[in-house]
């Protein structure tokens, strides 16, 4: 099954900088070969659902290997069955849209 | 890796009215033997990472399956390393120091 | 417009155990008289949506007040025009419905 | 105070497709004047915490006029008192960090 995600990583108990850590997961999310999009609150990410998910969790293992002792993740996921659908679908299906 | 988990699932394209969707994602955590607790925005789940992510993931399918064509979820999920703590855990460690 | 809402408060750059900024958030939650909720991933709160968010505006001032640096929260808010809801609707409906 | 969010609006008891809806509730955040950028899953708003929820708001009264009986909102909000930070500066923090 096929998913397109938004993906925001937020460790708790550690400096208040927290860039470090997010790069770390997008390094996973490269290394996992998946498409994705770094944006201000997120990571979009496209992809089949056991390989997405397989990928978080990788996350929070390079997460915690970095010295976090506590991670809290927000996860919008989406699927469909009626028809496939990229990321860059779902911004242009909006953009035609807007007034 | 241990998780603590809120889901909640919302069709699209569908009825108005959603608890059907809902209840059919609620029996595969129960066919999971996760521990989960219901609540008004969501269900609470306790379990290992893949554990918990497969059965999310047959909930979709059971959803999907009932004739809902789009489903957009959302999904908090905590670990930790410095210790190990429970649904339950949490909300007394809140209570205890309400004033 | 009334709303049901789970909110999720998550302090970044402080102590990994978290409970007394959540406590401090689910006092303003009480000052403002708002109908609320805790669980183990957040607190379910119903009432109009201006209260609301002006409530949670003051979780936000609050936890700043006891030394959090960074505030990442989440929200979800459902609001519905065909029917009056409350929390307590909501778990009704999904139970009724389980087998 | 100054919040960096995302929005994520989910009309449910609509057609399957709702980029129409999510159109009207860019509008309105055009209209709030608000400074906010598009991605595949959300919306992402930098700007006061009321002038935020209140566009927010204005939002839901847009979708619910174009038909949508219900409607469920996932919101990320951060803010912080350590510094002052853009939508652009969480991206341009991360991006300098990868590998």
């Amino acid at each position: 099954m096929k998913v397109l995600v938004n993906l925001q990583v937020v460790p708790i108990g550690t400096e208040v900088s927290v860039s470090r850590y997010i790069a770390a997961c997008v390094n996973e999310l490269d290394a996992a070969g998946l498409h994705h999009e770094l944006h201000a609150n997120g990571t979009n990410i496209e992809g089949e659902w056991d390989a997405v998910f397989t990928a978080i969790r990788h996350c929070h293992e390079a997460v915690h290997a970095l010295g976090a002792p506590r991670i809290q993740t927000f996860i919008s996921v989406g699927t469909r069955i009626d028809c496939d659908q990229s990321l860059q679908d779902k911004v242009t299906s909006v953009a035609r849209r807007q007034s």
